[in-house]
């Protein structure tokens, strides 16, 4: 029997603001990116969302990101990386805490925005973040991109590499994702984006804005908690997912 | 033969910004209560001044705070205790992180500033502190003041509780600081308080602003980093305690 | 004919954080008290609600705080009377930009959440916000609560004062507001807010919670935009008020 | 006689954080590029440093900077031009209500760090912070590099454009600094700073790295008040124009 795990990035309101529906896409995901304060997530939110996801038997993975709260860390920032080492060694390790007291653990590492972006080919940062990773617990496994400078790096420290795809981004021609400004970045049709994702499941196949169909080799799908309709379309993806025979799961 | 801790509060610039001079500090001093992020310390100046630590043998602990970096956590803050319990959580956990990445690791807490002065009788924060040592480690020890309310909540959860006094604070007669903000809080003179703090190790005395002569039950001297001669006063009180006769080393 | 302003809290979200529907906010009140970037609002949302605002002829207030985003605001800070001064001047200033690219102005002054209750009773603060608004503008009014502090320091440098009540607070027999963290504060039903509202304009009293008659002579009833059911509600004050023929418009 | 302005970057530091010495600066420079609170500067900070320079006559400009404490501004952030409008917008409101507190006023705006850098040829920001200047006052003159993307649009929007030379920074054959991060960037010799300065005013060139006598037209010549020695050059700086005979004053 085909299995996937389903990840969403959770935890990303801040003090009274919240975004999306932390409960719900609980019900639904296996593997929550657990923000950690730098693009969102104040501590007492985060403690509730790591406490949500510990009683649901969802795992916790930290969701690293640029510091950039006004900017949601979807702005690449030109961090010199020995600081981004430190800034990632800091944020996993102030979620561990905050996992753990939720009776949990981090499981694994996904850098989150303009971070993961820019780490598919910014040798320097990603050699930092792979590095941070390493130092803080080097059986940590990351989530990413396949072909990244990235996994590159994490796959020359020793690091398990995860690859997702994602069920509601374009795709362009290389295997990059349309950035986010552009039109027609995210998808928005649940029936279409779950037809997507059990496509790249059961074909290993999904195809870019061209029409040029890519190899998709991915252990992890990775549904949006944040956009309209969020909670809907990850239902939808759960929900055909399951109806194609596939069980969701968090990765091994 | 007589043996006391010193400790200082070191790490605590911000980005560009300096303050003190941290590595004649851990020259000095046995144990550095190293800022957490929250009212200073920007990750990459905490994995440095870890790694002296680490290097000098100096015990790291971490100096946790409220919120607020404009008010380098000297500024009272009615936050709610499960905020506060949440936010200590994941200064501790952050520091974790960065300690063992200096090859440290974390050895005990101590409360900064406005939060040390608060939870010596705001009986919500100091539980909710309390609480959040007991669920990162319970066998991390806690730095206060004899007799606080932070150090009851302490004691009801197994914590071990390291009394300190202070080298350059004026004392008023009920035992408590007298408030930075008043004239004579901070005494400067470097022969002075060398004196007194070898009369609290060998005589377990203190006088306070009135004249009375206060018992003082500490194993552990804090010596301040920040004020202007830092340095200098930090160096004469280790001077004097070795001229005494009292080693200088982290408490058990 | 009668005539009471309406104001609202609007501007209160952050980077990709909304918070209430300040679009439909502003087709209801006549006051809006727009964030200035310390608990609340970032610079381009608060240009894009200043806009709406000066589209629909809603006069604009700036909406001063405590530098507290993790807090919303809401969490006193002893902040040092010199400090908090040149906050609000800032604050004002920032917003004037705002409000001027937008091609409106800032028609008052109106303090937020722990600091609006703070400077009831806390002289120190009080004055230095009052004094703050006189040195950036000594033509703004301030909105605020009848017998306050604040009041009497913008009385003593000439500010006029404008009393409001609250269509959804609860009253404390001293008329003060019941504190936002314990039950009953927030009141949820849109026809009794209405009641209450109308009566408070044309009969000049309100309810406390023991019964109590109030007096209330407000030039300005604050309804909130931030609360559940909060476009509903302020609808409902804003249909009944006109119903017992009372105009709706800014103070002069 | 000849006349050249000499500007420096003050009220740089951040609460408790000290940078540089602004008032031994004010006594030598004729503008004050004074942080505006996103890179550095808290706002009493802020008002101190406004109430010397107005005390001392010396012109005060807003510096305006991307949003980053923790970089001190001195990363490129790939900020989206509608939200760097408003930042920039933002930042020149809140400064000149803080000047006109001190009895002053905002009297020209000067982008700081990263931001300078970037707008020399990102067009997009470019246009974003001169449509700013242009939005608040368009009779404000922004300081920069001639032949920048930041100047063409300042020229568009009809701004007066005052083009500046950097005392100690190192200049590429090109005419652009030499990137701070590498080697040699930043000079700190101050006989041989002061030297250069008196050419560049009195000959109008510069030699760059590669010994490329570059051609220099600037009416305000910008001196560091952060870097060490920095008092000592500036004032070097100034004697050495003194003593050829060129008058020190703001541009007009």
């Amino acid at each position: 029997m085909a299995r996937i795990d389903l990840n969403a990035d959770l935890g990303e309101g801040f003090g009274v603001w919240q975004l999306g529906d932390d409960d719900a896409m609980l019900g639904i995901v296996s593997s929550a990116n657990v923000a950690c304060g730098f693009h969102a997530g104040d501590p007492a939110g985060l403690l509730r969302v790591c406490r949500s996801a510990a009683q649901r038997g969802v795992r916790i993975g930290a969701q690293v990101s640029y510091q950039d709260l006004a900017g949601f860390g979807r702005r690449f920032i030109d961090v010199a990386p020995e600081d981004l080492l430190a800034d990632v060694v800091f944020q996993i390790g102030a979620l561990q805490a905050i996992a753990q007291a939720a009776g949990s653990a981090v499981g694994y590492v996904k850098p989150h925005g303009a971070l993961y972006n820019s780490i598919v080919s910014h040798r320097d940062q990603a050699a930092a973040v792979a590095e941070a990773v390493a130092t803080v617990d080097a059986s940590l496994p990351v989530l990413g991109m396949a072909g990244s400078a990235f996994f590159e790096e994490a796959d020359r420290r020793g690091l398990r590499t995860v690859t997702e795809a994602f069920a509601d981004r374009a795709y362009q021609p290389d295997g990059r994702l349309v950035p986010r400004r552009e039109p027609g970045a995210v998808l928005d049709d649940p029936v279409l984006i779950a037809r997507r994702v059990v496509n790249m499941v059961t074909t290993g196949q999904v195809t870019a804005t061209d029409g040029t169909v890519l190899p998709v080799a991915a252990e992890s799908i990775c549904v949006h908690g944040d956009s309209p309709g969020a909670v809907q379309i990850a239902a939808a993806v759960h929900e055909q997912l399951r109806t194609a025979g596939v069980e969701i799961g968090a990765f091994c």
